[in-house]
């Protein structure tokens, strides 16, 4: 049977994280790889009383087609949450927030149009941007955010800047207050529209992030949000806030994609929401995940051979590592699997030109105990690659 | 702001179903317009035990990110039910089959890439290949299936053939055995992939339809099902059984898209169908749909004016009706509204050249009792646009 591919199929890629999270599935390793939310944030009870409800009260709504905006009371309560004046007829209900990018794009990308990135970025961001044959540029990026002199240089014709201002994957970086103002007002000048993800913004440690950069210019962003991490991604919930100008087409595009997200799901998470649950849960989330980072950091501390160089995280997830000169993380990564402990090699995170001594590490799925364990032997692991590399290479290959 | 709108956005339209059922929402409406299911077929109570069931065993899991191939229980409960043998490694689960239609343009459909569908087809089909820019070009048909010597005339260079051979969206038509052969053998001949979309294929009224296209050549189709319709729409679970050679690509676009369908929905749906619990439901939906489509046929019968036509569905949801000549199924729609009755113009699901006599009637959402009043308004509306096509349009301007 002749089956011809699209252009656009040669250009899709398996997912670097998830095939790697296939090879680190062996029973017993502790994995700082996946993005994976611990289970024990996932208020169940309260989920538990919430299908009960929805199904009694509304099961026949809830389990009908329904509109593809979304549920009016989610939208209500989203538009409600954001430090920002958000119209109700502004937000649309995605399933999760990875398909606000495959929206994005499908409304804003042409073959060849060019979309700016930070260095690094989401895996996601790249693989939804890519049916839609984008031409990616990497935008240089340091502690603070995205490098205004490469932006300025790189913007004409962009279609959008897509950035990740809190607690970025992969990076776990946060742009300061002075670096987003800067960009706010840069991105206005230079007429380039943003797109601000936010997954990660609720789990601050110890004070919020600043100011979202579609709050300063609404007209000029979209921002996409997400119930995954403060809630969990398996109910697939998330959302977007877009410009009047550009919501009826990002609308039509979520109608053919898969006409809308399951209105039971958006019930069970308006229900849950209601009387303030999330100022009571997401407290309890950021308490824990920085309980973890800390133990992270004080087992890096403890353990990392001299050369090893890590932040610090003020919220999130991950934490962003660079091994010494001459190393590379992908190289290591079959060490530490032998070791029992499995990360994400930064390359993967790369749009253009990767750094290859990077890895990103989680630091919420694995208990307090394992990130000690896990730790320690990531060092003992780097410390035989290190010995590896330093042999002369034919040692190794006898 | 300079949002730069991708060109593929310009060809996206807003459903036109969707608009007309705003207008008709009414309230006191009898809406044929909508394919809603009834939701007295929803198994509320057999959805609060599942529910129950799978947050307490399993609820960490079901909460949690997961495998972008669906829940493998699932998957294997979908092979098994399927009437040819299939390899659980080859069904992919998806938001609602809609889901399964923008998947399969994304991997298989370049700008410009000739796809042919029947006329008249399913719009959301129209809608979620658009985004990927094809050439769509319609196939006659006929109350058996699709016309094979306009197949053959128009199949070269085509990327595939899109058709629904069950109680097909919008005309309720069932392709007849020996059309499905001849086809087979036809597309096999001419290298033709077919998508089979089989969303209505469990909801017929006397007897089975005949085996789906895929079963007699796998390698040749990509089969796409839905659970929307034998159990609730509001969980958006569908799935589709796709050649070894293509999987990979639908699983990436799949991942790009949305990660992965909810698995809460998709253990609840799993848990429901255990102990062969659709063989028991379905046949309930297959007696309720019955009945309402036997009111409606009596219906048209006793009171349609003579000149109007109407085939009689084996099974599914809708039935196609014809104007006398001259008459216009747009402009009658206003006339019926008013007097508190919605159809669908059969113009909106026409790839090409329209037949703007035709109408889709839905016998699934409104009673037996709203059947025989509503089909007795459509008839005085019907009446009404006759008389007033009758007379010199001078008349109706002054």
């Amino acid at each position: 049977m002749q089956w011809t591919q699209a252009r656009r199929a040669q250009k899709m890629n398996p997912s670097v994280i998830r095939e790697i999270l296939k090879v680190t599935e062996k029973p017993g390793i502790i994995s700082f790889a996946g993005g994976l939310p611990s289970p024990k944030t996932f208020p169940i009870s309260a989920f538990q009383a919430a299908c009960d409800k929805v199904l009694r009260e509304d099961g026949h709504a809830a389990l009908q087609y329904a509109a593809s905006e979304g549920f009016a009371p989610l939208r209500e309560q989203v538009a409600a949450m954001l430090p920002w004046p958000v119209d109700p007829a502004q937000v649309l209900i995605t399933t999760g927030s990875q398909q606000g990018l495959d929206l994005v794009a499908k409304i804003l990308v042409d073959e060849g149009s060019r979309v700016l990135v930070e260095t690094p970025t989401y895996l996601g961001a790249l693989q939804a941007f890519t049916p839609a044959e984008p031409d990616i540029v990497s935008v240089a990026s340091d502690d603070q955010g995205v490098d205004l002199d490469d932006l300025r240089a790189k913007a004409e014709g962009a279609r959008f800047f897509y950035v990740l201002p809190n607690f970025q994957n992969p990076t776990g970086r946060t742009m300061s207050e002075a670096r987003r103002a800067a960009l706010s007002a840069e991105a206005t000048r230079l007429g380039l529209p943003i797109v601000e993800d936010n997954p990660y913004g609720d789990l601050w440690f110890d004070q919020p992030p600043p100011l979202p950069l579609t709050a300063r210019n609404p007209e000029g962003c979209i921002y996409l949000g997400s119930f995954s991490k403060v809630l969990a991604p398996g109910l697939r919930l998330g959302f977007m806030v877009a410009p009047k100008s550009l919501y009826p087409k990002l609308l039509q595009a979520k109608q053919a994609a898969d006409l809308h997200s399951p209105g039971f799901n958006q019930r069970m998470v308006a229900e849950v929401m209601k009387d303030g649950f999330l100022d009571r849960h997401v407290p309890t989330i950021r308490a824990l995940y920085k309980t973890q980072r800390d133990a992270m950091l004080a087992a890096l501390q403890r353990h990392m051979p001299e050369g090893v160089q890590w932040n610090t995280p003020a919220g999130g997830m991950f934490l962003w590592a660079r091994l010494p000169e001459g190393m590379n993380a992908a190289q290591l990564l079959p060490r530490a699997v032998e070791r029992g402990v499995a990360f994400v090699p930064g390359w993967a995170f790369y749009a253009g030109q990767a750094d290859a001594r990077t890895l990103r590490l989680s630091f919420v799925t694995a208990s307090v105990a394992q990130i000690n364990t896990g730790i320690a032997a990531l060092a003992d692991a780097i410390r035989e690659q290190s010995l590896a590399s330093a042999l002369p290479s034919t040692v190794e290959s006898t």
